[in-house]
This record gives structure tokens, sequence and C-alpha cells, in this order.
């Protein structure tokens, strides 16, 4: 293979010929990096996930949270790459983590997926599923200006490294209740781009997240807010649109969800009243707006 | 919840609060349904996936196919269905297969996730693994022009019946290799519809699908190109960008990668001698092209 690998491990470069009307062009792209990462728990592989290396550990932080593998921050012991990889030209793609107390149940946690309920499988037994672990933020008082949102998607592009030379990359931003950008990191997947903006709060010490929002490219999904959930986040806001269940997820666990965030517009699903509108109309006022 | 369903089961209506400016208005929406899908073989749950309804047998029977789980469409002896939901406000969201011979190694299937390989954990040893179950397209002679791919991004948004409702759908299309649309199947998932794709072809019975164009929406990660060439497809097309990985495996299986097939443009990626260009300049000729 003559593609080689670029300084910035996010990134690699590959052969492409470029077509352009009746023109045809060899060269070579900069492409997002997509490498496996094995992540384990007391010695015993739990996932692979396919990632963008870099941050790996928060990535590992992230997903034990959000997949409620460890109840809490306080639970993970220790996060640290295995270096087992035999060949210099593997990346770094082990990430070992001890919890505290005894190993997680991992048939349990594989069960899980196949639990019975009153409807079979549905988005119901999804939600119930769900809340079972990670009770509704039925007390958090979070509020977000819609004006304090709008800007959000402007902050987040700015902040992305690596999306200009790409083009191939989801990205989750933190943000707090004023709008001010935390943390931004960005990934092949847009699950490992929500996981490692949770497992950098978790490394800093800022969980729980109450009073924050998430802003995610693309979709907003039903595992999105569950993730969101897990890291007790009030807001969810994407560009684009929310799927049914990431809606009746968010109404049932007190989230708002924001999606066609775009320009100075927004739509708000699930527990709508925390977002609020100019003084002169507040439909947290409104009857529909309870959930 | 006062959100209802709507009609057609790809979509729901849910309640929203439109700002916009200065002003901001109660009403609804209608979003992409999510719900999940489990897939049984010979009585076994193998899979929850979360799906958007529709096409479902296509879906279970493509998952089967580009998993690996069946060798091939003859090994499926049957995909219906399972009307086992107690509460009618559930969808139909159980679909047992059985297949030829014996039931399949399930736990082989999940070890395989950790196999060993000369560089432990890495993209190698996921082209490695794909590769020792699908072999390559070496012998497969397909070329398209790229003036045919040109128009495919139109023709796939022209053929989405619920994207328009939602914007909140992943697409993916199956193309002759003249540039005609075969068939267009939705989902809140990339894979998700490039398996209802395949499932489709392998119900026509026009599996395997060499000559044939895969466009999907969204990015082309190491997975898409994966399920394509389970179905022994030489082309896959996006309007974004590869990875790093997608571009290795196509490579390495002799699949094209098409990305950023936007007007009258597009890279190619992989077996980039399957794009053929003008007359007076056709890179399949040139050295760098070679693979």
């Amino acid at each position: 293979m003559s593609d080689t690998d670029d300084r910035r491990e996010g990134l690699r470069q590959v052969e492409r010929t470029r077509f352009a009307h009746d023109a045809a062009e060899p060269g070579a792209d900069l492409v997002a990096t997509e490498e496996p990462l094995e992540i384990q728990v007391g010695g015993a592989p739990i996932a692979v996930v396919m990632r963008t290396p870099g941050h790996d550990l928060e990535l590992a932080t992230g997903f034990l949270l959000t997949e409620r593998i460890a109840p809490d921050a306080g639970a993970i012991r220790t996060v640290h790459h295995a270096s087992l990889a035999r060949d210099p030209a593997a990346l770094d793609n082990v990430v070992r983590a001890t919890l505290e107390g005894p190993p997680p149940d991992l048939e349990r946690l594989r069960r899980n997926l196949f639990a019975g309920s009153s409807c079979g499988v549905c988005g119901k037994a999804s939600i119930d599923q769900v809340l079972a672990s990670a009770p509704p933020l039925g007390d958090d008082p979070a509020r977000f200006e819609a004006t304090a949102l709008y800007p959000m998607p402007d902050r987040l592009r700015a902040a992305q490294p690596l999306f200009d030379h790409t083009g191939g990359l989801h990205a989750a931003g933190l943000f707090d209740a004023a709008g001010r950008l935390l943390v931004t990191r960005e990934d092949v997947g847009r699950h490992n781009a929500v996981d490692k903006v949770v497992g950098w709060a978790a490394r800093e010490g800022r969980l729980p997240l109450g009073g924050h929002a998430l802003l995610v490219s693309g979709r907003v999904s039903f595992e999105i807010v569950q993730k969101a959930l897990a890291a007790r986040i009030p807001l969810v806001a994407a560009v684009s649109a929310p799927s049914s269940l990431a809606v009746s997820l968010a109404k049932a666990s007190g989230i708002a969800v924001v999606g066609f965030l775009r320009g100075k517009g927004l739509s708000v699903y699930g527990a709508k009243q925390r977002v609020t509108g100019p003084a002169a109309f507040d439909p947290s006022t409104e009857p529909s707006a309870s959930s």
C-alpha cells in the first residue's frame, strides 16, 4: 500500500483520482482515520468500536459510563492503553480499564438487550430499560434561551480541527448554559464523539452535567439521548432532525431535544419547557409544554 | 403521551415548539420512526437493531447476509414476522429466520470480534477478517463512466418518499451500470438502509450484484464497504467522504469507493480503475491507478 500515515493521527493520506466535468486527475486526499479500538474491563474484551484515534482514554471512559457498564465515574479505577501491538505499524488499539468492586456481569448486559416487557420488543420497552439504570432528570431546573442556542453550530464548526480537511467527521460539543463551548471532539462515529465528550467531562471531574447542553452533528437518535441521560445532560441539540424514539425518550426522561438548529431558528421536542423564548412569549407557561 | 402514530409507519407525529427569531409557536412535526427490531435465527435472538419500520424482512435478510451469518441467499430458508406483541400498540418488532444446515455458531461470531492477528487489534486485522469470509472481487470487470455516476444523487433524492417530511432519514439506492435506479430504501440507520437494499436484491433473486453501484447518504465507513463486498457490489458511492479504513478495505477487495459525488465531480478511491473518464484521459491506464 502506498497510502501513508499523516502525522496527525486523526487523518490519513490516500490515493484518489479526481473527476470534474471532462477532466480526471490523479492525486491524494486526506481522509478521517478509522481504526478499531478494543475496550477491555478487568482483562476481558467487552467491545470493539470503529473510531478515529485520539482521545482514546476519554472514549473508553465515556463508553463505560454511557453504556452503564460503570455506574459512575468514581467506579472507574484506571483506564490506560495496553501497548501490545506486535506490529509497529499498528496503532495503540487496546484500552484496558479496571473498575471498583466485582467485575461487571457481561452476560447480564447482553441479556438486557432481550429483556422481556409488557409489549415484547418495542420502543417503550427500550425506554423503560434505559430509565431503570438512569432515572429521569425530573428536578433539574435547567433552562436555555433560544437566542443562546442559535450560535452554537457555528461555534462547534469553528472548533473542529479535522473536519475542514476531510468533510468526513462527526463532532460533539459541550456547552454551558450561557452558550460557551467547553470541549469539542471529532470521530468517524457519532456515538464515539459523544462518548469522548462525556469521558472528557468524567476525567475533568465535571460529572454530572446538569445545566449543560450537548450539540451533535447529524441526527439525534435514541442512543444519543440515552448517552446524554447517562451524563445527566438536560439538552441535546442538532442541526438535523430527531427520531421518534429520541423524542419519546427525551420526554420520558426530562431532556429537551433541539432539532433543525439553523440560523436564528430551532424546534424543540420532549422537555420543551427547557427552551425559553423572548419575554413576550414564554411557551413554558403554555399547557401544551407540560410533560 | 399525546404524540400519535402517523398512518405511514415510517413517520410519527410529535409535539414541538418552533422558535424563529423572536417568535415561538407550538405545533407538531413528522419525524422518522425509530423502533427496535429483534432478529432471531432458529428461535434464538442474535441482534437488536434500531430501525425505521417497513421492509423488515428485507432488513433481516440483508443483515444475515452482510454480517455473514448466512453464507448466501440460498441458505436462508424462511424469514417472517413473529406476531408476539402482547400490547397492540407495539409494532411487529421481531423477525424470525430459519437457515439451512446447522444453526450458526454465535459464540464464534462473537469471538471473531476479538480474533488475534499479527498486529493485535488494527485495521489490517479487520480487513483480513472480512476477506476471510468474503473474497476480493478480483475478476469482476465492472467499469462505470464518471458521467453516468454524476446524476445518481439527484435520482436517489427524488426517490426518497419519507425524507422530505423529516430530513432525518438515511437512504441507500442500488443502480445498474447505466445509472438506472433499481431500488431505494430509507432508515434512521445508515447500515439498515444498505441491509434493506441487499435484502431486497436477495429476495428478488438478484444476488450477487456484480456490475451494480450502491449509493449511500452520509459517509462511507468500513462497515458499509464490508456490506457491499458481501453482496459483491463493485462500486460504493456517497456525496460525502470515505474513512481511511473504508478506502483500505476497498483497495484490498477490489471495490471502487466514490466520494464527494456532487454536481459534475467526484473522487474515486480504492479500485480507482473502475471509474472511467472521457476517452481523452482514461486513468485506468495510468500506473498510479493499479492496485
